[in-house]
């Protein structure tokens, strides 16, 4: 990068926020997806939005990439600067800027991290529902980024059902600000939704309004173990069909059991297939009525096992098994893929056999548990990177699996992003016209193609095997 | 029209689904926005997708505007066809094709009347939430254009929160599929939410996915009248600030009321200055305490009378004022024009001050009555389209009002939509930035502008008065 433009970044960021050394720059050469690394030019902390126009001004006029960059807890390669450039960070903006217990709302810069907001809102009793895995250290400027899931989903939707407006940075430096504190607002296309989610291809997200809700007055936990899988979809399903819509209601295969009760020794039988946990809140008696409800559900449809927790040190630690899955899992090998093909939620058991099916056409260990409410499954391969052999077969039962899940009316991602990683398979879910029309959007927003390049858009679709047949 | 254009047309939908006399014509003129009139040239009920993506192919060659047309009831001149062209009709694409009680959805085509849906799904006990006061008559496929919103958007969102997926066909002819069944989808930019709400500008719906959730237990209503604007105002706040999220919170103003008692000798006392309506819904236990406790903080805050109904027939009495506050002020003169300026709900009392202001101002009579909760007000003019004076009084005042809604942190428009009539204000909302997206959004569908053109983006925006001393 010409020492030229290194000036101009040093003049309105400062000195000491222009990060250039090697060790500085390997430092945000990956993320935490496994397999891609790839070196910026430097890195930028910059203090406010004004700061991130200037900068963006300059990349847009030279042609440099940004890739603005939260936490870098994203797992499909989202925050790899793939083609060099500037990568923005925002421990700077990392402001509460308004909190508004009138219209319910908080105003935030990106760089607050996502389990604070929570904890903030919680002491007015007030609730921010969307609960990423990585929330303790997720910022949410990159929850708005991928448009952040979390076992909540099932309730409360996920976090684009949260952003009430917006400021960003378009890639021509210009400052956009959308919606606002308001309920209602149908100006014109709805640029805030298009924008969560846009994985930094479109702008730079500097402020954000988030809504709240109530918090709820109290919860309950409860578990069941079943024999069969069939059993526990069976139950998932018949818990929705009794028009029961529990707060989280996640799911845990046999491998992944294993795995847990291999690392915890928490008594798990090994005849157990597949667990559920449960949770509701809500006023109490609603909760005390749907928590048994549940559980009576769950045995009618042939649970060897259901608990209900009497407090939470109890809940907590009924919830241990799901806590602790992915730690379970990534201490078998060297190395965890995990993976969120999504499905409607009535085609659970079908894609949990089809999963462990393609584990072993390839020879894989792959264990899948997951938010069982919203079909939102988390496919997890334990492997070994150094093991070119094996990672070639994870990429290929990992396409299958994608293509399952679409077959099924599923998706290739329910909450973790396309980044680098899905972008060869993103047409296979949207079809030729609407990847065309969001690379005519793309191009409408960011002509130069500075915003996060080779992210979402690949430059070639992988070939369909089944699918292409099926269309 | 070319008469071999039309003879294209007969060849796809049939000789009998092709309108051409001046009556029929003449009946898609207008919508039911007062005072916007244009003349299509023929008027078409395509059967299925892939007549809509026929019809859609000629008119992108020989560009030839298509005006997408629900029922007509939209409020903003949204299908006005006045670039003449196509009015493309859905009344044979009016099933309902899916009804998944397992993933709770229902996949409807677009000339599904509103209100069927929710009648349908709730003998299942299901519900479906948004509720313009159009639904009777509105079709599914004008609200998802719209994103229209409704008295119970406060608790339960609007058009958008319950919309997962989309068959469109694109200007091009080419048919997108978006979303699906799935409660979690990141896979690329959310085509499906800039579909919703862009008011036929970017592809002509066809099928659309929509989510429900499970029918309420129970409801109760109650009112509250007071002798002071401010006190309603602070009633509203003081019951979010208590944590309770009413499922609808109407707010009727002193003439209305007047204009109610005039029309139904409901027993209004004169010194009413303001009236809310409440309703919540959910368990018995929880919808009793909230619908006490809105009595109480009415109380609190000085209302002069409450009541809460003790049955439906009650409730219904006393919803009678809401119901009818329309049809009454529409008795007072020839034309009424409704409008939906919306402000953060903190900024009602302001608001509503500020129109009583301006209507004296301009010498007018402006009524004002509309979902408080989600700060989402009806002003509505009541006057005469044949006098030329008077409208354009009305037109400076509404300029103001709008203008006065994004001094106060809201939008010119929170339910109805932008169509032709608030054109001219759409850039003081979105700034110039947030136009020239829109416009590069608009011209990635659309390069030919065959879309409803006119419509969202005007030639010229209106002169600021105020607001860009302030911006």
């Amino acid at each position: 990068m010409d020492q030229h433009i290194i000036q101009e970044f040093i003049n309105i960021v400062g000195e000491k926020n222009v990060k250039m050394t090697t060790a500085q720059l390997l430092a945000y050469s990956y993320d935490a997806t496994a397999n891609y690394q790839a070196l910026p030019d430097c890195v930028l902390s910059p203090r406010n939005t004004e700061e991130v126009s200037e900068i963006v001004k300059i990349c847009n006029e030279h042609k440099i990439p940004i890739v603005p960059r939260g936490s870098g807890s994203n797992l499909a390669a989202g925050t790899v600067p793939n083609s060099g450039g500037v990568v923005l960070l925002f421990n700077h903006m990392n402001k509460i800027v308004d909190f508004d217990k009138e219209n319910l709302t908080i105003t935030v810069q990106p760089g607050v991290i996502t389990a604070d907001i929570c904890s903030f809102v919680e002491k007015e009793n007030l609730f921010y529902p969307p609960d990423p895995s990585s929330m303790k250290i997720s910022t949410i400027g990159g929850n708005i980024c991928e448009n952040s899931g979390g076992l909540r989903g099932l309730k409360y939707g996920v976090t684009k059902d949260y952003v009430k407006g917006l400021t960003a940075v378009l890639p021509n430096g210009e400052i956009l600000k959308t919606g606002g504190k308001l309920a209602k607002d149908v100006a014109g296309y709805d640029l805030t939704a298009l924008l969560v989610g846009s994985e930094g291809t479109l702008a730079v997200i500097t402020e954000i309004i988030l809504k709240l809700v109530p918090l709820p007055k109290t919860k309950m936990t409860g578990i069941a173990y079943f024999n069969s899988l069939e059993a526990s979809a069976k139950t998932v399903s018949s818990i929705i069909a009794n028009k029961i819509i529990p707060v989280t209601l996640e799911f845990l295969d046999k491998k992944t059991i294993e795995a847990v009760e291999q690392f915890m020794k928490i008594g798990l039988s090994t005849e157990v297939e597949a667990m559920l946990i449960f949770e509701q809140d809500g006023d109490l008696a609603a909760v005390e009525h749907d928590v048994n409800e549940m559980t009576r559900i769950a045995n009618e449809n042939g649970a060897i096992f259901t608990k209900i927790a009497n407090d939470e040190a109890e809940a907590d630690k009924l919830k241990t098994a799901r806590r602790v899955a992915l730690s379970a899992l990534s201490r078998l090998r060297p190395t965890t893929i995990l993976e969120d093909a999504t499905v409607p939620r009535s085609e659970i058991a079908k894609m949990v056999n089809k999963i462990d099916e393609i584990a072993k056409k390839y020879n894989l260990s792959i264990a899948t548990f997951g938010h069982a409410g919203d079909g939102n499954l988390h496919p997890t391969c334990v492997t070994d990177v150094r093991d070119q052999d094996e990672l070639n077969r994870v990429e290929l039962a990992f396409s299958e699996i994608f293509e399952e899940a679409l077959l099924l009316g599923g998706t290739i991602t329910g909450e973790h992003g396309v980044g680098e990683m899905k972008a060869p398979y993103l047409e296979w879910k949207i079809g030729e016209a609407g990847l065309n029309i969001m690379k005519g959007i793309k191009k409408a927003f960011d002509p130069n193609n500075i915003m996060n390049p080779g992210k979402v858009f690949a430059k070639e679709t992988k070939k369909r095997v089944v699918l292409q047949s099926v269309r």
